[in-house]
């Protein structure tokens, strides 16, 4: 078995669970360091094998696949959180360490042990109820207020899995439309606007934190992230100091992504957390030195983190299905930084790609 | 056999004659806009084939190989002036365009046919004389004056293939350490400084040029480019010209280097030019919105160019053989941003690798 040593030499070979975007994006960053990646991805058509020296096609959970990863790889991480906890345990059993480590996984694959480890930690957040039945509801209406938002406690992203409850004679319909699954029942949040923080720590225990962002979603998906957003300059000392809480707390490495609602009079409460990159973070690739990608890698490598200043304000935005149709025109406008997936399928709402703008920082 | 209509969408394959860090950065930049490349090596660990989607493992005038090749990809570009004419015919009968295109390969390929180009398009260059034996020597000295630079015609890169003559009497020996192959010999150019300018033309006719660098070579290998350079407005004016002149002769489509040489008093003599992306380039990975690399991907896939404009100075430092064994200092310099090409073996005076450092751009 091959030993691991930190900082990973160039050369080594970087481990991605998954073969989405986020997965060819890693792969990129990690080449212009030396680095090799190794895919597993169930997707024949993975957009990150595309990129990457050595592909695993295969399910998360075969252990096979898992075996022939680790084999390759110095280091694993992964592109997104509903990575099965058993295949992180099996990779640890085989040796290679995983990046961000099992306890962050854990707590972010479950919306209601995730909002306890806000609680725990002292991160604001929205009250919120377990919902295990559908008699769980109208109790928790009481407590929490209507309407309220009904979430699966395990998997959904992008607005999926969720529904907002009228009032509690709702509860019954409600509980069967998110499929009768586990689940959280949380207030709505007064927010004025949605922020979020990128932020990385590395295996020396130092964070890095970019400036936040303010993004805008239409039908539960990422529509705009502008970064750094407009901020009182204590608010965006808070929110990256409970990206810095939760990094700590977690003994996390690699690049963390932190959802937050502002509240009117610049009140701070957090979402949610992905424990990966993440798409509000796409700005940094034109308008930082390091981008989330890169800083992702030096963080699973064990290298130092690198700057997380910007050098230009960006406006990011996504495109979505059939607008990656678009490409001709986005071509050739001269402001359009355009990134491009290499998905082979459109489907609605699918995220084909974005574009950042940029423009001069302020002040 | 498949069509080509240009501009290629996203998803189609670019095929990449050479495995090395250029052809790396290439598809790096082509995975960003969503397209998939295809790489031509006869090296089995091309650094270039560990981001691509699919590799060729094949001599370049290997008939299969290139036939291989060409079924994979819609267009072929290349990432070294020495890839064999015949390949390209090969492809360009195999029906699949080749950018840029053999004329500029050709011209590219013989300094004497290259120094011919130059007067053709009255951009002013080195005197020089074609030297076919030992005897061709002493009657060019006189007219060139000693000492002269010897140069094979063909093939010679980072200072390989060529030697200084320091007068008649050293005329047998100086052919003899270049090989006794077919040569030119160059007057020596009373040169102050060495600029080089990138420059790319589309399949529109467009051209974009970035600002000159300036750069110093040791031992005949490129050590640091600067850019933009510091210089006469006239001088980048007329180094702008230069290059724009050439791509226009040559018909050509993509990124085009040309080194020069500036004379005491501003005045320009070009010193020959590298039909592809080029090492003095590689400060636009940090310092543009586009890049060369994005660039070249641009014009050979038919898409409008990008601008040229840089946001910061850059100064670029070649990591050399031995000094890429520097990475754990450099990756934890914050300014310093590293650029490691993969490349197993390290060799003296082997690129394995470049660091950007970024300064604001003055004025």
């Amino acid at each position: 078995m091959r030993e691991t040593g930190f900082p990973l030499a160039p050369g080594a070979v970087i481990g991605i669970l998954g073969g989405g975007q986020l997965g060819r994006m890693l792969a990129l960053a990690a080449a212009r360091l030396g680095f090799d990646c190794a895919v597993l991805s169930p997707r024949a058509d993975a957009p990150a094998a595309r990129v990457a020296a050595h592909f695993v096609n295969a399910a998360y959970d075969d252990p096979e696949g898992l075996a022939e990863l680790a084999r390759l790889s110095a280091v694993v991480t992964y592109e997104f959180e509903n990575v099965p906890a058993a295949a992180v345990s099996r990779l640890e059993t085989l040796g290679r360490p995983v990046a961000p480590g099992a306890r962050a996984l854990a707590v972010a694959q479950d919306r209601v042990a995730e909002k306890r480890f806000f609680e725990e930690i002292g991160a604001p957040t929205v009250a919120f109820a377990p919902i295990a039945s559908a008699d769980d509801i109208a109790p928790a209406l009481e407590r929490l207020g209507a309407p309220a938002l009904l979430k699966t406690r395990r998997e959904g992203y992008d607005g999926k899995g969720q529904t907002w409850v009228s009032g509690p004679e709702d509860a019954e319909a409600a509980f069967a439309r998110i499929g009768a699954h586990p689940a959280i029942l949380e207030a709505r949040a007064p927010f004025v606007r949605e922020l979020s923080v990128i932020a990385a720590r590395g295996r020396d225990g130092r964070i890095a934190a970019y400036p936040p962002a303010e993004n805008r979603h239409e039908n539960g998906i990422l529509r705009l992230s502008t970064a750094p957003a407009e901020l009182a300059p204590e608010t965006g000392a808070t929110a990256r100091a409970i990206a810095a809480g939760l990094l700590e707390r977690l003994d996390y490495v690699g690049v963390v992504g932190v959802e937050l609602f502002e509240l009117a009079g610049g009140r701070l409460m957090v979402n949610e957390f992905a424990p990966r990159v993440h798409n509000t973070g796409h700005w940094t690739l034109d308008g930082c030195e390091v981008d989330q990608f890169e800083q992702h890698i030096r963080a699973v490598a064990g290298w130092p983190l690198g700057p997380a200043e910007p050098f230009a304000a960006v406006e990011m935005t996504n495109l979505l299905g059939a607008e990656a149709g678009d490409w001709p025109a986005l071509a050739a406008d001269p402001a359009a930084r355009l990134w491009l997936y290499g998905k082979h399928e459109t489907a609605p709402g699918r995220k084909m790609g974005h574009v950042n703008r940029l423009r001069p920082l302020k002040g």
